[in-house]
């Protein structure tokens, strides 16, 4: 029997994807064979990626002048793989809002030193908000501006560039790690220089990484680099150097068919919405019993830490929760308390079934 | 309907580990929801882990003074990583005997240079058979030597470790690329430094590559490359320091039971034999239809590559072989004809197919 599942990545697959999953896995579609067996460079498999791309270029609305390559070792390389192609000898500015953005920041502090600069960090309010452009030291001359735009642990989001202020220059490609909230609403890949993300919240299996990148900005990686992770030999050969994680890539391109069936980003951006107002009207409504610290207008739809009063009864509200099917509530042990991932895959009525718990377990123990 | 698979890798998962798979990927034994779907740092999950390391060990006896590391990145992104880790300042030597043991030594030298010695190549025998230990030129004080234990595109398999002849020195570590035959019979791992072997041959989906290193050999690594390809670190963190490719592992894991159930690598390694014995007597018996000019000494047992007496009938044997459904038989484009991949995961049963339809095959168009 399937739980309502709020792990924080690898997190929940919608059931019709692993229901077709099932299906293909010993044939696919007569072929004899699963897609997990098929060799990459085969007329079926090339088949499936060209879909692939083609089904997340259309979710996404990807200018054809970006590549989208599909490749390993999760977001943690692509913070060192980053400056390995774009940081082409100059400098690069990092907004420090939350656990991941600072993971990339020492990342690309590890290889490249002070040319890796925090230009800007939400430290001092503990990670509770968005980096107050009042405070940031800018260098117009950034070869990129690296954020995160959803911190997974911490449950901040930034959900419209003016929220980053001066930080957003004509002349300094954004790079971002939406490795927790890709595909939840609709952006404009335009503004972008590079989005990165591991699949493992929004796309599909851990194991994938996608990357999507302004064609312009490849060619400028150093030759001292494994050619495995220079970008530009990866799009010329279609993300297939060496051979690709097939079946990772083929479930992430079932997701995309399943988010355009239901009507794309549009679409799962309202239940998105739907599904974060209802929870936190829940914590906020609380009376104190529930509390999610961060500031409003950064509130994750994707990830929501939240705390109990009475810290005793964390061990008890994870208990009943988990036996009631509510599973992996448990905060990151950074920030503490709990979190509730809810992804794209995550529907209204499994949120409405924790807000159900939540506040009956409120009324037993409050 | 499963047809016979001889894909060259990705490649034929044993059908009782797909079954299980599908049983098991919505719900892993009662947890509400699937392997995929569940954090990596979470209790099933390490327990699933820790479960497919022991099984491991106990496949191939591995003494517990070499770590088990489940990476990410195949076999060519370890060509890098492997001098990254420990070439330490000094020079390797490598053995070139096909295709991949060329791409690792290119690999190394697009990082090291010179530093990535050629110390033999059979190129002149175009890849038929082993280096000739007489024209190895070595260094008694290389960090390491490397070799491909079997090449799967050329079809040449070293057996015993006395053919790499005075290559084989008590205080250069051997490194070895078993992508393609891990597995496949019992090794004493003893003998080696560093085993390597991409996943989607004998153990499992693409996307996870195995690393067995001796553990003295760890922390040598530059501090410039990226933590996540440092070895030390991911012994440290038992392969998580980022999120794992959790699916493919846990598959892994599952072909390791299959492995063991069967009694183990001398079991798997009897099977093996009689395939590629039963493949190769029709090759040579078929009074020059069929060919494969490969050393006897060293003709693989997992890759079998044959090429037709007349090269017309070349697409006519994959359209007919395709058609009673002989998967995936066609050569790689480097040495053309004719492959056939044998791997743990195809039975006997397999084979006497494939044997029965090139019987046929040449009583028709001999």
């Amino acid at each position: 029997m399937r739980h309502w599942n709020f792990a924080a990545g690898p997190a929940t697959i919608p059931l019709a994807v692993l229901e077709q999953v099932r299906e293909e896995l010993p044939d696919w579609h007569g072929a004899g064979c699963g897609v997990m067996e098929m060799s990459h460079r085969g007329k079926i498999y090339t088949g499936i990626y060209e879909q692939v791309v083609a089904d997340l270029r259309k979710l996404m609305d990807i200018p054809e002048d970006y590549a989208i390559l599909f490749l390993q070792g999760g977001a943690t390389l692509q913070f060192s793989q980053i400056p390995m192609n774009i940081l082409d000898g100059g400098s690069a500015d990092y907004l420090t809002t939350g656990a991941w953005s600072e993971k990339a920041v020492k990342a690309g502090q590890r290889l490249y030193g002070d040319a890796i600069r925090e230009a800007g960090t939400s430290a001092a309010s503990a990670f509770t908000r968005l980096v107050d452009p009042a405070t940031m030291t800018l260098n117009p001359k950034a070869k990129y501006l690296h954020f995160c735009s959803n911190e997974t642990i911490g449950g901040v989001e930034v959900f419209d560039l003016k929220q980053l202020g001066g930080a957003v220059q004509k002349d300094v490609p954004l790079v971002a790690d939406m490795s927790s909230n890709i595909l939840s609403r609709p952006i404009n890949v335009r503004d972008y220089g590079l989005i990165y993300a591991g699949a493992q919240k929004n796309i599909g299996p851990a194991g994938v990484t996608l990357v999507i990148v302004r064609k312009d900005l490849l060619g400028k990686a150093s030759k001292a680099i494994p050619a495995l992770m220079d970008y530009a030999e990866q799009e010329k050969n279609t993300s297939m150097l060496n051979t690709p994680p097939t079946f990772g890539i083929y479930m992430s391109g079932l997701v995309f068919q399943w988010l355009l069936k239901q009507g794309g980003l549009p679409a799962i951006a309202k239940i998105n919405e739907a599904k974060a107002e209802l929870l936190y009207k829940t914590i906020d409504g609380s009376g104190g019993f529930y509390t999610n610290n961060i500031a409003t207008d950064c509130r994750s739809q994707m990830n929501v830490p939240f705390t109990l009063k009475d810290k005793a009864l964390d061990p008890i509200f994870l208990e009943e929760s988990d036996k009631a099917g509510l599973l992996a509530l448990k905060g990151h042990k950074l920030v503490g308390g709990m979190r509730a991932s809810i992804y794209n895959a995550m529907p209204l009525a499994g949120v409405q079934a924790l807000v159900a718990f939540m506040n009956d377990f409120m009324r037993r123990h409050g």
